[in-house]
């Protein structure tokens, strides 16, 4: 049994919105846990960034974090996993997941041919990361990864379900039609919500794995391993916590729109998050 | 970091054959591992069995299979992991897996209005402990669980695919259809063998969710988290290990069709595991 209590809350940490997705997902399919968000919205979006940058802007909120009573930790942005999922394992003694590996799980218990796709942000390709979790469990996947750099602008301008969009959406995933995939991991935690275009574009023969759907899977198996889950009832929707560190305004509009309820938001100052990392960093 | 190796080999556990579904799985989503399997086929099968001669049996299995070189164990059939999960839990130091929490979880996942169907065998439905593994995530998900006790009989005979097949099948699933169920656990590691059959009945509203792909699925979950999934090249398919309690001819028959590989079967002597479990125990 951890020194963590099954009821602690969640913690999800992401680069602005995208990780909304996960956190839908997460009240889905934990409905007793409670979750505190962090998102960066000032220094959003993290995908065109360097390595070192996106490392050092996830660490200063893993550190935050760990000075919240969390039983787990869920990095939801792809290109923050990418860059430093491992160094907020070593530092944090609760479970930290990231957005990856349950996506190229979920990706292989699919593949019937082992013919797999990945799109996502430059960071996240640039990265690897997602052939290196493939081929770390089976080493003879094909695995085609493509950067997809218009989604992100495109989910965000909330116009996805528009014929402009789909014109772009079609542009983005041309290259993967001379592929034949069996499935094809959306490895950026924007893309779940213009899911139905990018499916028209690749067709039925080929599965979408939502990273987001995926990662809030394994955190129940997790939890369940380490004897962490919630007891008891659903927790009251509105009384889940979200911290920013841009304006709330914009944020509120976006996340109240994708989560359908009225959000408790609160603006925490970058500049304190940084120093009280430097102190002890 | 366990004690444990990654080199090691992971346990399968079962009353018979129906765990060579997950072995299956474990085969396809795991490449790089080792696997012993133990089919108690002098024994099988274990679905009418009562809930106290099921846990005995699993037990002894339990301790003669801790003796050999294990990193996890999977009870790979559900009845036994109704009967006897948590004791082997606290048995064994190695990570354990039944084949009941993976179906549940991920039936929670691909169900959007929470209404979950559960068939398998008597024993297994009779224990409630799949509508307990959904109600301690969500309990106010309505569950519907049904014994479908023709339905091994059936897969084991070999006639499957036959047109007596689908009426049995048929008739064994009617109960489900008022319903309108959007998922449907397929709670016995025969059932993936009859799967199109199974879809015929219920429509494609109705996600079919096998246990055994889900619990390698979570299999390789559990070793990444532990830090014990195996590297190198994949494990030459011919070299995994099977034990069975009565005569093989049967069981290699069975086995070799469904893996599609001869195989190395070893038929070891239940009265010497029973003494050996009985000294210790």
């Amino acid at each position: 049994m951890d020194q963590h209590l099954p009821q602690s809350a969640i913690g999800i940490l992401d680069s602005g919105v995208g990780g909304l997705t996960v956190a839908r997902e997460v009240f889905r399919q934990l409905p007793k846990e409670r979750v505190l968000y962090f998102g960066d919205t000032l220094r959003c979006p993290y995908g065109p960034r360097t390595p070192q940058e996106v490392r050092q802007f996830t660490l200063e909120i893993v550190h935050f974090l760990s000075r919240l009573p969390l039983k787990a930790l869920v990095i939801a942005c792809n290109t923050a996993t990418a860059a430093a999922l491992q160094e907020a394992r070593e530092q944090f003694s609760i479970p930290v997941l990231g957005v990856i590996e349950p996506g190229a799980r979920a990706a292989i218990k699919v593949s019937r041919r082992g013919r797999i796709g990945v799109i996502g942000t430059q960071g996240t390709i640039h990265s690897a990361a997602y052939e290196q979790a493939l081929k770390r469990i089976d080493s003879e996947l094909f695995v085609f990864s493509h950067a997809c750099p218009t989604l992100v602008p495109l989910v965000e301008s909330g116009n996805g379900h528009s014929e402009e969009a789909r014109r772009i959406v079609h542009n983005a995933l041309a290259p993967l039609k001379a592929h034949r995939l069996d499935s094809l991991i959306l490895g950026c935690t924007h893309y779940p919500l213009i899911t139905e275009a990018i499916g028209e574009v690749v067709g039925e023969e080929t599965t979408l794995i939502s990273s987001a759907e995926e990662t809030a899977r394994e955190l129940s198996t997790v939890l369940h391993h380490k004897g962490l889950l919630a007891d008891g009832r659903r927790f009251p929707t509105g009384d889940h916590h979200f911290f920013i560190s841009g304006q709330p305004a914009s944020f509120r509009r976006i996340a109240e729109t994708w989560l359908g309820r009225p959000l408790e938001v609160e603006q925490v100052s970058l500049q304190s998050i940084i120093n009280q990392s430097r102190t002890v960093g």
